[in-house]
């Protein structure tokens, strides 16, 4: 999507062939800044402190980090050293499970002088793969703006809100819970989305409304708390979010704060969808809610906050009362109960083992 | 409640027995500072700065709002101004308007020359009323706190989830929904509080967060998104909020959120009161939901985040995406179905018309 006016990836390989650029998100909405990844751990890094963040780009990422270490050294020994290495940076994150998997098991039966051009080749699709399933979900999704569209006094908008960002920024391109979006604007239906601000780390008002602003669908940026009052009133049509990791009976793990909205869709009949690439499927699992596990970050993510400041400098203040213990727990799971659709590249389904196995049928058999 | 130890009212007069002192509550927590109100304007003023906040705290300083101008004019004709200058502050609030007409309706009786006195020791008693109100809001949901413990294993907590400021700072003193937390808590029944962060104002991160720290209370702070999450894993046995007006069915106006946390608890068995004084109830309306008036406030509430920088300084920052819109509800409401009890001066009810007006026949039958 664009930047500026500019068609952006983000994440790419640099003139040099080798080196990894990705856009450092933990510099917007502030500052737009390159970052560029020399090795493994430069990629472990820049996912656990999240320059880079979203399912799909994390396991992007993740690839390229494996190819980063096939650069250095391509050894059995190294390719598995740097998988453990990558794994071990976000416990909930499925994409980068698979993404990393993916990588292991097609070099590992490679002779070693290929591994590095096979493992930078590999990478290139899974992002490109990326790309194309974003593509679809927006394909498959498009219809559920246009039917409430179709309902709607001619050039109303669709009010739709999202939770996190589950746009571009949190994949290599179109974004999962945008593309959707994103293709109805540019066909011409008018959409207004509500962003949550979702804290903590403010992905809403810092990277949603920015990859909105910067491709011109109207928006507007609400506190996490104010959904169920719009709901209530009649001012949202659809939710869609994206999911981190869904169960195979459809349970959706998602940003912290993605159930409570799932809740007043329901209590208020707003249809509830979550756009989702398969590979965060997760068929050996069949209660996320009991299962899943959710990763607790530093409460520093909930204590300090970081902004532009009047004189222009990026700074970062402690809003919490001095000495007040804080928690931070990064996700929760939506019961499948609650939701009322799955967007993939492969269809809409129902959240339900039935569901998912109708539309990915080898997967739901081999449980993986 | 105690500030470092000492015991302090949120508004008291000065030496000089005229000027109104409050906690500049917009200073919390970084600095505790005392501001002086010398005249109506002044009052007027703090509520709509909300230098005072919480809907007990707004009419006590209506009250001596009011008094401050008997001070200065005590004409009937400068009364009626005071008053509508006073009831234009904030909309929603029904402490306002049940203090300033309480006010007005005593005073306009008087002969001129007695009013000043009369105002200031009218007002006094509003205040002593306040705290008298919630300290039996302390003792009639003590039992709540108790019952759960006794099913506990002895020593460990009981988990109250509470949303924005409802404590002693939103009140002259013991607060509305801490102070049976405060009682609890006073007697040696082991309690901990999940405090939301409350955006925006972040009331909870800096008001409620700071008062349970000066008194001893263990409490973490958590952003508006996790208490849904803490529900599901069984880390909740009750939330108490408070109220700003509840509809004489028993639906329950309060600081946006509040709302989608009654949602969790109902899908999660958690119980659900609403701590309140009794002039909150507006007996006039029977459908909180569809009148009562939700007061929007200013953007910059939500894309602008003071605390304290690394300088020691007190620093606000710009953190929504440049250009986008923001927009904040202050307010939403529960409906009455969603709320297990409310916790008044005078006892528990069910959240219903036969529940409120078993408890208040006489305002119930006037409407009142």
């Amino acid at each position: 999507m664009k930047i500026d006016g500019m068609p952006t990836r983000t994440i790419r390989i640099a003139a040099d062939g080798r080196t990894v650029e990705v856009i450092d998100q933990t510099k917007l909405p502030f500052a737009f800044e390159i970052l560029q990844l020399r090795d493994v751990e430069d990629a472990a890094d820049a996912i656990e402190r999240m320059v880079v963040r979203g399912a799909p780009l994390i396991g992007a990422t993740a690839a390229y980090g494996v190819a980063l270490a096939m650069a250095d050294d391509p050894s059995t020994e190294n390719l598995n050293a740097a998988c453990d290495r990558l794994i071990g940076t976000r416990p909930t994150a499925m994409n980068l499970r698979w993404a990393v998997f993916e990588m292991k098991s097609f070099l590992e039966r490679l002779p070693v002088e290929e591994r590095k051009d096979s493992a930078y080749r590999r990478a290139a699709e899974i992002c490109d793969e990326d790309v194309e399933i974003n593509a679809s979900i927006g394909r498959n999704g498009l219809g559920l703006i246009q039917e409430i569209a179709a309902r709607k006094p001619q050039g109303e908008p669709v009010n739709i809100l999202t939770h996190c960002n589950a746009g571009w920024l949190a994949t290599v391109d179109w974004g999962t819970a945008t593309s959707p979006i994103y293709l109805a604007h540019g066909r011409g239906t008018p959409v207004h989305v509500w962003v949550d601000e979702t804290r903590p780390r403010n992905q809403g008002a810092a990277l949603t409304a920015y990859e909105l602003g910067h491709e011109g669908v109207p928006h507007t940026v609400i506190p996490d708390n104010t959904g169920g009052h719009l709901m209530q009133h009649g001012q949202v049509d659809l939710v869609i979010t994206g999911s981190d990791r869904t169960s195979a009976n459809g349970d959706v793990c998602n940003k912290i704060g993605t159930y409570l909205k799932a809740l007043a869709a329901r209590d208020n009949d707003v249809p509830f969808y979550v756009a989702l690439p398969s590979p965060t499927i997760d068929f050996s699992l069949t209660d996320g809610v009991a299962e899943i596990p959710i990763e607790q970050r530093s409460g520093d993510e909930v204590s300090k906050m970081t902004g532009l400041a009047e004189d222009g400098t990026v700074r970062t203040v402690e809003i919490v009362s001095c000495g007040s213990p804080v928690a931070n727990y990064a996700f929760d799971v939506t019961p499948a109960r609650l939701v009322t659709g799955l967007i993939t590249e492969a269809g809409i389904c129902e959240a339900s083992l039935d569901g998912i196995a109708g539309l990915f049928p080898d997967r739901a058999e081999t449980g993986r």
